[in-house]
């Protein structure tokens, strides 16, 4: 199989260096085909901005969704964005590799979600009636392939609990999850995420752990049930105000709701 | 008073760029003083990275968290970051103005917030005991000051309701509300939110609706009750493991839980 990493750390010589070369020799040991994006060795441009389109008329209002449109439609995209679309389209997995930065993902990795995710690449697809909302939430051009978050935070476990000061970690990745990979129809399994890793709180013993559990991960990479999100289009959403039914999660709200407990289909 | 504005949208001739204009005007002519960091106008330099800290050996395994404090420490900070800091401590209120991408801040607003937010200045600081875990959630350098997020969202209100697909609004911006702005200490409050603005959706009817809403909320900058968020350290969580305590909202878990309800002292 073939697995696009997306690394997000500004050293190499760390625990988020070690884990990403970990799981790319743990892959190609087992037979698969890695490709990485070091965002910060590639010197990834961050900003979403007008240098995008460098075939744009200057004096142009700048409109960030028709112009990436276009751009797409015309092939004449930024090469750097048109390359990391490629690993996407190539990949059956995808994994996002960061440290979390003030409860998300560092800039840099969001810039590439805000870069690559152009329109009619990761949304504007499909039709929008009182039946379809777009392909979206369970469809896209994703649809098929899976992700998951690789992430280390420097606070305690306790901290990122159900009734933690953070916030559950779950609900702090949701937009995450949901938003960004489950948007363009990724399958997306739980994130393996490490806790309390700041300088000195990782001995030996702890990184043998963590490693143990992150190749049990990366082994099963094809085989873990994805988180169950309901599909947008599917009739659990009014549409088109894409609200959950009435009936469904009855008097609940949050985000926990777009998460369907019943279903034990293994994704 | 005096208000600081961190404006993160790609062109001035937009919604962003006209509501930025007019909260400008408005808080001027009821005699505050507002400064502007615009942040794509200013070219600002988005990735968190070695080139922060121009005397660092070169060789060194970066280290982002002690090399910040340690520049903050010195002063050594490079000028762009020292400047937007010395806003923040000018403020008696920050406004973060930003369109949603992808269910966040643009990273742009984000790498603002990673490298203006160093160790010692945003985090870092006040005892860890087992009675008192940092100076943060409510404590901090930013104690005293008020915050408020001013947003776009292309989807519609419904989609972003408690039962809405993308999840509801508040539970979005839970990371930014509580673990970047309730974090350092700022006072939060609710948020200014326009749904449905893409190009032909805000005619001069909707658009006049949303400077008369906007307007007023400038004018109660000072007044609005904040989100009654808890405390850290003043009794309602357990320390060090920064778990709620059972008799608080007890059997209740997710982000709701660190809203107080119950706080109807106006902040």
């Amino acid at each position: 199989m073939k697995v696009a990493i997306i690394y997000a750390h500004p050293e190499q010589r760390s625990l988020n260096g070690s884990l990403l070369k970990f799981m790319v020799e743990r892959l190609e040991r087992a037979g698969h085909a890695v490709q990485v994006s070091n965002l910060y060795a590639m010197n990834w441009k961050v900003a979403l901005d007008t240098g995008d389109f460098p075939n744009r008329p200057p004096e142009l209002q700048f409109d960030p969704m028709g112009e990436s449109r276009q751009a797409l439609q015309d092939g004449v995209q930024s090469p750097d964005i048109a390359a990391e679309q490629e690993k996407l389209l190539w990949a059956d997995a995808v994994i996002l590799q960061f440290p979390l930065w003030w409860f998300s993902m560092p800039a840099i990795l969001k810039g590439w979600v805000e870069r690559v995710y152009a329109y009619g690449f990761a949304y504007g697809r499909g039709e929008h009636s009182d039946r379809h909302w777009g392909d979206r939430y369970g469809q896209g051009l994703m649809a098929g392939k899976r992700a998951m978050l690789v992430v280390t935070a420097g606070g305690w476990a306790t901290h990122y609990e159900p009734r933690g000061v953070n916030g559950p970690i779950e609900d702090l990745l949701f937009p995450i999850h949901h938003g960004i990979l489950y948007y363009p129809g990724f399958q997306v399994l739980p994130p393996f995420v490490t806790y309390r890793i700041g300088r000195g709180q990782v001995d030996e013993t702890k990184y043998s752990k963590i490693v143990e559990d992150l190749g049990k991960r990366i082994d099963d990479l094809w085989t873990t049930k994805p988180i169950p999100f309901r599909p947008q289009n599917a009739g659990d959403y009014e549409i088109p105000a894409l609200t959950l039914r009435d009936e469904l999660a009855p008097g609940e709200a949050g985000l926990a709701v777009h998460v369907n407990m019943a279903d034990t289909s293994g994704g």
